[in-house]
């Protein structure tokens, strides 16, 4: 089965299908009040990515290049990915689709930082991405992987330096 | 019945009380491999509050202050507090736990922002937080609240200046 990787233009459907999501949350209330007051013209290009069975939005991944001077995670410093809200529909989960998501943005050639929740570490880890030394300034409450490409490191004592 | 809020020391027998909450990980897992290696000594003071009943925790959270220089959601920029890991044992829920640590947290008098899970809006819509601009670059896939002490109020445009 072909599996397309689109990126998700912002409008009322796009919002409606991301009720659907768990990780519905003040991003996607933002995106929302934006259309509604005309503040972003429809079909606005999104930091979403998803796939579709059908016509129907069944796997979505928020990914976003951030400026190498906010760069905290990589040796050298340089811009990266972040990669958030990734998910896939319950009926459609053990199907690839998350895996389609996930390669999809490695192909950038960015390193990518993201946040996943706890229980999904061993998807992450079959994925590649790899813990990042724990650093209570940087990283709070978060549980940061990273994916490195060829060349790049961890960078060390980040909020030390 | 009294409450007391105490300052948890790091040491094996906290770093195991701390495996019966869900949100254990990247940095329970750090302070455990630096206990292991010696890397700090027992009893260090950590940035974890709790609540016993007897001589269990049942509730805990971290709480950690940032610095002015990094201060993106707050008018004046200040100094202010991170809130993470709220978190009560099942058993023990719908007793004020949660709610005496996070009074807790507001009598430093600073701001405080947290990014809580988001079934748990209303408990935190009731200790006098709120939602603030989302702001993609800044926020992420984040749903940050935070609280406001008298004379503060929402930074604008932070990530825009």
């Amino acid at each position: 089965m072909a599996m397309e990787v689109t990126r998700l233009k912002v409008n009322f459907k796009t919002l409606e299908e991301f009720k659907k999501f768990k990780e519905y949350g003040m991003q996607e209330l933002s995106m929302l009040e934006d259309l509604q007051d005309n503040m972003i013209e429809d079909d606005y290009e999104s930091p979403f990515y998803g796939i579709y069975y059908g016509d129907k939005l069944v796997a979505r991944m928020s990914l976003y290049k951030r400026d190498a001077k906010y760069d905290l995670y990589f040796d050298p410093p340089q811009d990266y990915l972040e990669l958030w809200k990734l998910e896939v529909l319950p009926e459609y989960r053990r199907k690839n689709y998350g895996k389609t998501l996930v390669e999809f943005a490695k192909q950038f050639g960015l390193p990518i930082k993201t946040n996943p929740r706890l229980n999904s570490h061993e998807f992450w880890r079959k994925m590649g991405f790899q813990p990042v030394t724990y650093d209570m300034e940087r990283d709070l409450g978060e549980n940061p992987l990273v994916w490195y490409p060829e060349g790049v490191g961890e960078q060390k004592s980040s909020s030390k330096s």
